[in-house]
């Protein structure tokens, strides 16, 4: 992702975690360092390509960690960088209010 | 947006808070009811189909009110539900760590 001029931290937020898939990479690699395989099955219903997309984008933002170890075939980790593990308190926030207005959220999508 | 199986909380608050404007437009909204004109001058950039959009999804997902006075020309307001109020603390969050992180991320972005 391009820098541009962002007016509004939220915006800033936003643009890191946002999407269909980053918060979740996010919040799986809170858990641990895990492989690409792992996330692949983790995030259930990414493609391939998208999940490659999505983990370049972080890595360039400083949130995860990429490393490659020499193998046979190629073993590759994820693992959140310490601004990554900062984002802990945001997604905490999205998941509690979430799961306290559960029932206000299903009344809501009907 | 269409009710459909969701695996986890943050992605439920994602779906509701995520995209370009929508967490714009309840930032906006805890100052204080506004205008359909106003939001649009506060959003920058925002087109009015765009922003109709993003209000129409809100609103059907409980998170804003929309006030129809009858006067010609009509006059329309919004404003936060208590469910949209509730995400306060989630845009807090997100704005705190953006304030925290704004030299890594500047870095993160070159």
């Amino acid at each position: 992702m391009s820098k541009k001029a962002v007016s509004c931290p939220v915006e800033t937020t936003l643009e890191i975690i946002g999407g269909r898939w980053k918060a979740m990479v996010i919040h799986e690699l809170l858990k641990g360092t895990r492989r690409f395989s792992e996330l692949h099955r983790a995030l259930q219903g990414v493609s391939h390509r998208t999940l490659t997309q999505q983990l370049r984008d972080l890595e360039s933002r400083g949130i995860i960690n990429r490393k490659v170890f020499g193998e046979v075939p190629p073993k590759v980790e994820y693992s959140l960088t310490p601004l990554g593990r900062s984002l802990q308190p945001v997604l905490m926030a999205m998941h509690e209010w979430a799961v306290a207005n559960e029932c206000e959220l299903d009344r809501g999508a009907k």
